[in-house]
C-alpha cells in the first residue's frame, strides 16, 4: 500500500514507521523533518501536501497537540489552539483525503484516553479528542458511500512518552508501543470502520 | 435558585421555562428576545452578559447550532461555524460562569444523540456534540474543586422539533419534551457531576 503517514517523525509515528516500512510504500510527513513537510493547522498546506503526493491507499495521522493548563486559566484562545491542531488539523486531513484515496482506502486518526478518562489540566485534550471521535462516528457512513473507511486509534499514555508526561497522568499504566502500533495496523488492514480503537 | 437560562426562548428552553418559572428566579436570555440578549459565538458578549447579571446559582444553555451538510461538501469554515456556536459558545459560557456561580452552583450544557448515533449529513453535529461531552468529562473534577457541578443533557430528536427536523432522523423516535426537561431538572437539583444525561 502507498501510505501517507502525517506525524511519522513523532513518538508514535516513528514506531509505526518501523512496523510498516518493509511491507509498504511510506511517505513520512513531519513539521520540519520527514520526506515532506506540512503544517496541519493550515487547511491550505494540507491541500498542497495531498496535491504533491497524489493518489494513495491510506492516510494515518499521528500528530496534533493541545494546551495542558488549569481550568481556571483557560481562555477561548487556548481552546482554539487545540481546535486548529489536534481537532481541525486531523479533520481537514480526512476531508481532503476524500479526493485522493483509492477505492477501498482508509483514514486513521489519533485521539486518546483523555476523551473518557480525564486528568487535571487536561480539559482541552478531553474536548478535542472527543471531537475527533465524534467526527469518526458522524462521518463513517458517508465515507463508506465513497468506498473509504475511517477509524481513530485512542491510546492511553504511551510508554515512550511516560518519562516526559507521566507526572500529568497519576496512576495511569502506559500502553506498550507495540500495542499502540497494533491499533493502527488493525485500522489499516481489517475492514472495520467508524470505530474508536482504545489501546490501554 | 437564581438561574440564567441561555436559549430560554428556543424549543427546549421555552418548555424548561414553563417547568422552572414558578419555583425559581429565571433570567431568560435569547439572541433577539428574552429578558436579556447575547451572541454566544462572541466570548466578549458572554462576559458582558455575566457582568450584567452578577452572581447566580445555576446556568443552563439550551442554544447553539451547527451546519447540516453532506460530507463531500464540508469545509473547514463549515466546521468553524459549529465550533464557534454549539461548541465554544457553550464552553465559553461554562468558563465564564466559573467567576459568577455561587458555591454549590451548577452548569448544564446541551449536546445531543448524534454524538453516538449518527445521521447522514450530521458529521459536524456529531463532532461538536462529542466535543462538549468531552469538555464536561475533562473539566468536572476542576469545577468540583471550585464547588461547582457541570453536566450535559444529550437528548434524542425532541418531540417539538420532529415535524421540522424528522426527515433528517429516519427511524428515530422523538423524545418527549417532559422527559427532556427532566434531564435539566436532574442536573440542576441532584448532586451529580461530570455526567452526560442521555434522554431517549
Amino acid at each position: 500500500m502507498k501510505i501517507l503517514l502525517i506525524g511519522g517523525t513523532g513518538t508514535i509515528g516513528s514506531v509505526l514507521t518501523d512496523r510498516l516500512k518493509d511491507d509498504h510504500e511510506l511517505i513520512i510527513v513531519g513539521h520540519s523533518s520527514g520526506d515532506l513537510q506540512t503544517d496541519i493547522t493550515d487547511p491550505k498546506a494540507i491541500q498542497s501536501l495531498f496535491k504533491e503526493v497524489g493518489t494513495i491507499d491510506a492516510v494515518i495521522v499521528t500528530t496534533g497537540s493541545a494546551p495542558i493548563k488549569p481550568l481556571k486559566e483557560l481562555t477561548n484562545d487556548d481552546f482554539i489552539e487545540g481546535v486548529k491542531s489536534k481537532m481541525m488539523g486531523q479533520i481537514n486531513v480526512a476531508l481532503t483525503a476524500l479526493d485522493y484515496l483509492n477505492d477501498g482506502g482508509s483514514i486513521t486518526l489519533t485521539t486518546g484516553i483523555l476523551s473518557h478518562d480525564p486528568i487535571p489540566q487536561g480539559t482541552i485534550l478531553s474536548t478535542v479528542n472527543n471531537a475527533v471521535n465524534g467526527f469518526v462516528i458522524g462521518s463513517y457512513g458517508e465515507f463508506m458511500q465513497h468506498g473509504i473507511r475511517i477509524n481513530a486509534v485512542s491510546p492511553a499514555l504511551v510508554e515512550d512518552s511516560a518519562e516526559a508526561l507521566g507526572d500529568y497522568f497519576p496512576g495511569h499504566t502506559p500502553a506498550k508501543m507495540k500495542h499502540v502500533a497494533n491499533g493502527y495496523i488493525k485500522s489499516l488492514q481489517t475492514l472495520i470502520t467508524g470505530q474508536i480503537i482504545d489501546i490501554d
